[in-house]
């Protein structure tokens, strides 16, 4: 095998750890918790389905590309729950160092091909990295909402830092904003699942 | 929400019973049963970084977006192991009921287009249905490689099998059929994995 073609191979095999880490979100009919590869697949067709509601002209195919990389980092760094305050301050510097050793595996052009799209993404000013965020964003409140809320019940959410987390999914599109997440939050918040306050 | 929206959130968190379809493939570090879902993504990642090796030019967008659907169907008609005999012969039927139940969920016009692109997948004749499938060969014989060919060793796969379910891996690419398949066959020959005959 060419020195190319192991370093791609070496890569594909390498992103399988990704199927070990889990999310706080739990897949539907109450299930187990969800993994950042399948957690990525759901994002990818999410795009595909629902571009047409993008603020911005998107390439969908970037946008997909996007979806299934996202997490890669989290095979060294782990999965940082999105209410983990203390998490969230070791975050940047943990998926650094990730992104690093892990995309390193590839040949340079591939390696500088998909850290930048990593880049773009975490960026969070293109259209495409609005809309990939939009996904990772709607993604798990459906799967939440389907379980009747119960992640948010766990981790006593309060509506503040839900809305705080999904403020900018409206920079994405506007649209699912406003008939997805927030009409779902507003029945979660009137269930109880979510505290007002 | 309006009629159309809510088809396409409907259809996406449907999908999501494909993370309950467990494959007889096990993921790497002699890890569990891999499940529809990840494999998905695993296939569409790797078709992206190995879309030089494809023996005719592709749309790689499709091909990714056909490796993320190609295995739907399973929420309904579960996992046919490319060595169950018995299971094979059922399988195109048990397949067809469930396409048509799970694409209706969508609008009509995304209904089509994805129903399409199952029906290019399953039809091996386009150059982007021969790569995806190469994909979905490759995949599984890589991660079982690496967990040193257990997946064979339970089932006492016999070479002729093995070779005859990856020969259509070459449709899709020599290189990868000659470099990575025919490679890693030998050497599970050779260790014992895989019955000569």
């Amino acid at each position: 095998m060419d020195e190319r073609l192991k370093r791609q191979m070496d890569f594909a095999l390498e992103i399988d750890k990704e199927k070990n880490i889990f999310r706080q979100t739990h897949i539907s009919g109450h299930g187990r918790n969800e993994n950042d590869a399948e957690h990525a697949w759901h994002m990818a067709i999410m795009a595909y389905l629902l571009q047409e509601y993008s603020n911005e002209k998107i390439d969908v195919a970037k946008v997909m590309l996007m979806c299934l990389i996202h997490d890669i980092v989290e095979i060294d760094a782990g999965d940082t729950y999105a209410y983990d305050e203390e998490g969230l301050k070791t975050q940047k510097a943990r998926e650094d160092a990730a992104k690093e050793r892990i995309f390193s595996i590839l040949p340079d052009d591939q390696k500088e091909k998909l850290m930048g799209l990593f880049d773009e993404f975490e960026a969070y000013e293109t259209a495409e990295a609005k809309f990939a965020h939009a996904m990772d964003n709607i993604q798990p409140l459906m799967l939440n909402d389907s379980n009747g809320g119960a992640d948010w019940r766990e981790h006593q959410a309060k509506a503040s830092l839900v809305y705080g987390r999904q403020g900018k999914t409206a920079l994405g599109s506007q649209k699912l904003f406003d008939e997805v997440v927030d009409v779902l939050i507003k029945r979660n918040i009137e269930n109880g699942n979510i505290k007002p306050e």
